[in-house]
């Protein structure tokens, strides 16, 4: 497989109305391929228009918000690019679409990077932060996955949230265990 | 708990000999507390010379290779201060020891920030690069972990390094499961 960058995905659509979505883009030759799900509205933004900006954060109450229903993070214009970054991008990478490979589930768009920007210093790694990222990516899969895998993934990654989160990593831990109470509630 | 950085930290004996150790540094009130296990260079250098660079990395192979006896990795001068910075730290913390509160097994040193530095831009979260701490400080423990705990570990981790990882990863899982491999060889 190849290497994937878990970001923040910015686009617009043709009314210039911004969208934030987490998507991890993937290595590919020298540039990278954004695979939006058909049917999303990263997918219907970038056919609007092809351009995409890539936010690198490690803000997990952005990645917890945008699955749980909290979209509005502040933005910043990006000098020359028609699209906003996040404005808690430690930095960005400004990605034009050079080719659509359809695909029923997820068109793969080639891009190439056409300028990057850094914001601010990456301030070190916390187990907290990659436990949320899993539980986010746990949360989106929850319809998939049978109860004792989630209860499971959930006390090992307990562990990290209990010793290392900040209250940041706290307050998005508790959004999308939220989201895992209601689907247990449901089913 | 607190929050706590994962950071490769570097300290000066008496004589400026460099010594480069992965720690966690926590966070407390205004500044950080770094707690080096008794007995450890570290702890002898902080001691002699009470100044630590914190470096701010995610590449792997260097927390890896602290781990595993590659510990040349390349060091630049920072200005105004004894200690040099790792190379490859994104950015980083100069940090001056203000108290230690001595323990059995991890003296306290608390620390204030004395400076700090940016030095490359952060380009991603990546989940591999989380499941490489994790096997690391796994290895940092092996010999108090039951079989079982270790493989089911390892297994789940397994996961993000398939789908995400690029080289250097792959490089930094395969030192750490090496000495996983040994361990179990021993037992």
């Amino acid at each position: 497989m190849s290497y994937i960058r878990e970001t923040i995905v910015t686009t617009i659509g043709a009314d210039g109305t911004v969208h934030i979505a987490p998507l991890g883009i993937i290595s590919k030759d020298d540039g990278w391929i954004i695979a939006p799900f058909r049917p999303s509205r990263t997918l219907d933004n970038l056919a609007a228009v092809p351009v995409a900006v890539v936010n690198y954060t490690d803000d997990m109450r952005i990645f917890a918000g945008c699955l749980t229903g909290r979209k509005a993070w502040p933005l910043v214009k990006v000098d020359g690019c028609p699209v906003p970054r996040l404005e808690a991008a430690l930095s960005h990478s400004v990605l034009e679409v050079v080719s659509v490979e359809d695909d029923g589930v997820r068109p793969r768009h080639f891009c190439r990077v056409a300028s990057e920007g850094c914001h601010a210093p990456f301030l070190g790694l916390n187990r907290a932060k990659a436990a949320v990222l899993e539980l986010a990516i746990l949360v989106s899969r929850l319809h998939m996955l049978p109860k004792e895998k989630i209860d499971s993934e959930i006390a090992y990654l307990t562990i990290a949230i209990d010793k290392t989160a900040g209250p940041n990593e706290r307050q998005a831990w508790d959004w999308l265990m939220e989201r895992v109470r209601q689907h247990a509630g449901e089913t």
